[in-house]
């Protein structure tokens, strides 16, 4: 079986949208970060990191626990032969994106909502810092998207559910997708995936019962 | 062939040591950050992000030019089947340590260093934020290396070439390895390498030339 300890996050709903996409099933474990629980021992032998998402994959006889949102992306996309190019140049582009995501688009994100929102004082550079850069970010992918259908290539891999997930959030760093055409006509057709709108779903149900 | 864009920055050099540990050929071609290079139309045609390293590989009769570090050392590992395991598991651990190392090492580093060194006024809390961040990851890491030989796993890879990156230019954060011995060892061992001695002489002489 394949579990998923999460929680409504920007991180957490990538692996649920790429189980959901992959037709894999799975049981999803809420770890409620607002109340602190990722920093709670139970979870943390799990991930000494104290981060959500964590996926516990026994499906395959060993048991494989792992951390990183995008790892569990590429993992279950070797697993399953999906949504992850095998041609040598769509995979780069596949990989561009994710480390793209993992060191730009999502620190500028969080860091943009820490200051907004969460810093005990204010930190006016820091703030403005990572929001220029969060804008100049969602600026560079307006420009791909004018030539793509998506993110990596012109199909639907695992790099746009990377991107997807802190885009689902961008109301915490307060970033909106006005005049950037592109970027909201692929936001648009991905949120309306069946698979993208039940993984929010079972994200979201966390919360209610939470 | 080969060309590596590239400067003597954390980033940069991860390229250079993946070459030379593969035993592939390339040209270095400087692009020096400190006039601003990476941000000059010739660049940008390259990388929009205006970010060292690129790499143009025609090596295999079709131009590939690709941006973000860790996406440049899993092609060339693909391309050469080196410094990746291929068993699941083993992979799973290699782009578990990549994407930590791209979402929470090296933002970590970066912007400790920026709001210690470059700020144009402090920004106590912004610095005590990521300096803390990034002395919990080096804790993180130095729990990790108690128990096996390399970040990854107990063999050299990939993943161990990226945190060196950044652990060689600990000094831009201020950081240090004192009371770290498992980290410090691992260091030393990887520092010691020589297809990494030479990577670093090529990158330091790019910095000598400009």
């Amino acid at each position: 079986m394949i579990e998923v300890h999460a929680f409504a996050t920007p991180n957490s709903v990538k692996v649920p949208i790429a189980l959901e996409e992959m037709g894999l099933d799975y049981d999803l474990k809420p770890v409620n970060v607002r109340k602190g629980e990722q920093r709670q021992a139970a979870f943390l032998a799990l991930n000494p990191n104290g981060k959500v998402p964590v996926l516990v994959d026994d499906a395959d006889g060993e048991r494989l626990v792992l951390t990183e949102s995008a790892a569990i992306l590429v993992h279950l996309a070797e697993k399953t032969g999906k949504l992850l190019p095998t041609d040598a140049t769509s995979r780069a582009r596949v990989f561009e994106q994710l480390f793209f995501h993992a060191s730009g688009l999502s620190p500028s994100f969080g860091n943009a909502g820490f200051f907004k929102r969460s810093s005990p004082e204010p930190q006016p550079i820091a703030e403005a810092r990572f929001i220029g850069e969060a804008e100049r970010i969602l600026a560079l992918l307006e420009e791909k998207l004018s030539g793509q259908a998506f993110v990596a290539t012109d199909s639907f891999t695992i790099a746009d559910i990377t991107h997807f997930g802190w885009l689902w959030r961008r109301q915490f760093p307060g970033l909106v997708l006005d005049g950037l055409p592109n970027l909201s006509r692929w936001y648009d057709t991905v949120a309306s995936r069946p698979a993208v709108q039940r993984a929010i779903s079972c994200v979201e149900a966390l919360v209610s019962a939470a």
